[in-house]
């Protein structure tokens, strides 16, 4: 009887919860979290100390990494010393950076240096050194696994961050976890722009404060709203200025021409970037690069496809509810048809779970618009959920919808952990839990390899 | 019965031809026509002589003019002297253009100047005269009367032109058309990325074979995709340099920051131009001018709302189906609620013209996602039938559906004869036929002032 009722619904095109997702009702505190103060990020001690450092994959396979660091008074050093641990007697090389700085409106940055590394060796770890005499700081990285299959390798996942005390507490609990090695962040990064002026200052604080992760792993950058600092109002006419500026990433790597789309391989992941505030039309450089983008996936040599994108195409949050739309509608078809294993996506301050679902069959006039289980779609991932000062999203459409596995209103941060070609354990870490348990998990199996249906495992507090 | 039956079928979302649409069966040839040589277009005579010339509205109102043109050997001179017609003792005035050139691949453009006319008097023609001794060319044009709600004005509508000898049918009938006083050109001019390296000669030899129009009347331009000439494969990573070379528009005066998107009030109209190819996301540049510009429109003033964009957001073709669907999501309800009269389009080689429709219910799981009546819902012309290289786009999605009233695989351009803040007559003009007579036309009721139904007269040829 209830599939006969579920059928008529369908045939009505009316959607409801015939999956039967689940709404967690823990919500956090509903107020909006405050920003740290500026004082809590000092600058490093030291003449012209290196700061706000961060890394990222410098090249299309990982055998490279951009190093970016602010000096706040002098140009120079802008070299880095890097050199691989565990030999007694190893050869230390330099690398020359590129540098810049930017003018917004009454603020002028530092000196934004951004070195590549190149000719890595795969797997080994890497301490790098910037700055000088008095001022010297010493870091270091490791580089991943040679492209591969099977290589196991594990991913943090994290988006729409920010720098309020609950930012802190993310931060904290992803740090405290051993096993992630490369962040996927999902756009929003400091939240300047919601500061009078887009008081670029919060940029350098922010820089400052996730340095204890971004100087030591690579974080992969998506860019997101916060990113745009459009402010026609005070002649700001540049979209991402301040963002391209400070973050590089290797776009020309992948035949990209603009760093708000790109791709990397790195391990067993084939990880693509959008940009969900450049054009997407036909016809347009991120679409026509897309396109050719999907033929490249070889799965065999990286069975993990995912997507970053900061807004999200399936969200039942009414905070920016079907904001994704248009650009679903442009790109969900190539999704489906190159069976993507994930899209992760930020923008609302919730998490959100769902279903492999598709709704690519709507030609406008035969009706077909309602999402249906479709085991070639990917599972999408709404994670926003870092902490930032607007507050988290609390209010979901109800009744919740048949594409949605999972919601909560919660901050956190999630990991995935790639086994091989066939299975990876996907883990989403509330923040509110003393320890980075998981309030959501879920062995996710590859859409090439092992195309079946996932059971998950979400343990949700009342 | 039939009103059940349409009910019925409205209920299962799925669309049928209930209000009786025409597809004309008349197809002219289906090959596509070529290009007219470009010996067709030699420069004008004379050392240096100015030529490519073409003037736009160079204001928000309509009392400025930007005359544009390419000198191929030398910068100077720059200036153009100007006067009003009618009076014996006329003073001759002089403005200096901003000069520019750029490079594409292996082609270099000549000198593109543009000259802004300011404080131009209402409803007054006026002489220009460009070049020096020898070769001096002298056009005029007409400043339309001021602003006001019940001041008629007719418009051309024109898409897709290219450089065929279709094209040259096209805009002789439109020279020919001598009520038309400016021209709403919806995108896609040279078509010279059809051709090898994007051949820039193409840009030139257009600019040359629609001076006969553009050097006399204003063309309000939107970009195309045929605008875009981006081509990574030859190093060319900046979309629209040709043409944002080219072709100046007043952007500023309605507070946009790119030439892509903008407005101009002119006569009783208030035109708005969107770009197809830019980003539309929320939070966009274009986005956020969008929904500012909206409320700046007094109908009191204006009463007639247009809208200008390349891609159809409404179009029945197999051609192009569904390219605008994106857009649509995201503009939509802004058109239908701020009773936009009409939303022109091109990019479809073919003629369609749409009933007040509008599908702006959707919310993903409702089902509602079928275009129904709307008297607050623009009409959708889709009018990309300037005759260019690519041929007539003849294969229409079938059945006819419900939204479609009228469409034609012809070549031709459209005219709307605005009468009063009520009433303007609109005309689509079918190349085939010996005279511009009209194939397709209907008296359009202002959705703000006299929000009835319309009632068209289409004759098809059989």
């Amino acid at each position: 009887m209830a599939s006969i009722v579920c059928f008529l619904l369908l045939l009505l095109s009316i959607a409801r919860s015939c999956h039967g997702g689940i709404t967690s009702p823990y919500v956090r505190k509903t107020e909006a979290s405050i920003d740290m103060p500026v004082e809590a990020f000092p600058p490093p001690e030291g003449d012209n100390a290196p700061e706000q450092v961060h890394i990222t994959q410098g090249d299309l396979i990982g055998r490279s990494v951009i190093i970016s660091w602010v000096t706040p008074k002098d140009r120079f050093p802008n070299t880095v010393t890097y050199w691989p641990t565990g030999k007694k007697h190893h050869h230390k090389r330099q690398a020359r950076a590129v540098t810049t700085f930017y003018r917004y409106y009454n603020y002028t940055s530092g000196y934004i240096h951004h070195a590549t590394l190149n000719k890595l060796k795969y797997n080994t770890r890497y301490i790098y050194e910037l700055g000088r005499h008095g001022s010297t700081r010493r870091f270091s990285f490791a580089t991943p696994p040679q492209v591969g299959p099977d290589v196991p390798y594990t991913f943090g996942i994290m988006g729409d961050l920010g720098q309020t005390y609950d930012s802190n507490v993310t931060l904290t609990h992803y740090v405290s976890n051993k096993k992630a090695q490369t962040m996927l962040f999902v756009g929003d990064l400091s939240y300047a722009d919601d500061h009078p002026l887009h008081d670029n200052v919060k940029w350098d604080t922010w820089g400052r404060f996730v340095e204890k992760s971004t100087a030591y792993q690579p974080w992969i950058w998506a860019a997101g709203n916060h990113e745009i600092d459009y402010a026609p109002e005070i002649d700001e006419h540049t979209p991402f200025k301040p963002y391209m500026h400070r973050y590089h990433v290797p776009y020309r790597a992948s035949h990209s021409t603009s760093p708000l789309w790109y791709s990397v391989k790195r391990a067993s992941a084939y990880i693509i970037v959008l940009s969900s505030y450049s054009a997407y039309g036909k016809y347009t450089p991120q679409y026509d690069w897309l396109k050719q983008e999907f033929p490249k996936v070889n799965r065999s040599e990286t069975p993990w496809l995912i997507v970053l994108v900061h807004s999200p195409w399936y969200n039942s949050n009414n905070y920016h509810y079907m904001e994704g739309e248009t650009m679903r509608v442009m790109f969900e078809s190539w999704v489906v048809e190159n069976k993507v294993d994930l899209v992760l996506a930020g923008h609302v301050h919730s998490y959100e779970r769902t279903y492999r679902i598709s709704n690519v069959r709507y030609n406008i006039t035969n009706g077909m618009s309602t999402p249906i289980k479709d085991p070639s779609a990917p599972i999408y991932i709404t994670i926003g959920d870092g902490g930032n000062i607007e507050g988290p999203a609390y209010r979901f459409t109800e009744p919740q919808p048949s594409y949605s596995a999972f919601r909560e209103a919660s901050f956190g941060h999630a990991s995935l952990e790639i086994k091989n070609r066939t299975h990876a354990y996907y883990t989403w870490h509330r923040n509110h839990d003393n320890e980075p348990v998981a309030a959501d998990s879920l062995w996710i199996y590859n859409r090439y390899w092992y195309p079946e249906e996932e059971h998950s495992s979400a343990s949700y507090m009342v």
